[in-house]
């Protein structure tokens, strides 16, 4: 993983943490189902937004290295199932 | 909330909590991308299965209430926001 | 379904059925894949446009029905089930 | 597109021209919308079978060729695109 981009999954990764206690507090304090949902719900868009930047991070390193390499028929298999794990 | 979905979700949500941290972990070691993707994603179906329960407790109790007291409006408007956010 | 649901359903479903044709000469003609890739995945958005109003539809009549009916089992049930699916 | 991706998704994309029309029937006939949602969602699940296929055909040719020459920035800007537009 390049530097830049592990120190931004980092930082995501810590807030997305402190985002998932703050909705254990609010079921703690029985507050409104849907309120509660509407917040797991963004924890999970947030985490996506880290998935994009680790493919990209992906595409942009390893990727690119096993395609010039000749190592390329792990690295689709690996990028369609990533694909595919992402849709369901 | 019914204190059994509360109490459910609680447990999956301090799980969750442990998972993301066990991610951080993951990138600070510096792990193959792909493998964090992996567990990323895993985190996010994790999600989305507590979504499932906040939903079908909210189901059986605030919308049976709101239908059967005459206040559906609000209810199916939050309820096919919640649908269409699930969704995107 | 109410007349003015059941309408528009119709109508979005036609012009679906018509971008389904056109991908089909894309692929004839051999097209650029991310092209077609582009429009099938812009296909499936306008089919989770139908599902919305499907649902909301559903959640004006049938449910309401249900629910004032003392039928609210089968109908969360439904519900859960669809959201679920709606996720994978 | 190699030509047995591109016959197997034509093959898929005719299939799901006949399920468009046939939910269309179903809407005409007036059917229970929960299971004309069903078959909607069906459909959705059958379009994203054909964007694996093609996904997995474009990995294995024209990424393959972008990275062996060189163009590797356009199709990393691609995939992205393309993986950050299957999740919304």
């Amino acid at each position: 993983m390049k530097p830049d981009v592990r120190k931004e999954v980092l930082t995501r990764l810590r807030s997305i943490a402190g985002h998932v206690r703050a909705v254990e507090r609010m079921v703690d304090e029985d507050r409104y189902c849907v309120d509660v949902l509407r917040q797991t719900m963004a924890i999970e868009k947030a985490l996506e937004r880290v998935d994009g930047l680790l493919l990209e991070g992906h595409l942009q390193t390893c990727v690119a290295d096993a395609f010039r390499e000749g190592r390329s028929g792990e690295t689709v298999k690996e990028l369609s199932e990533i694909f595919n794990t992402a849709r369901r």
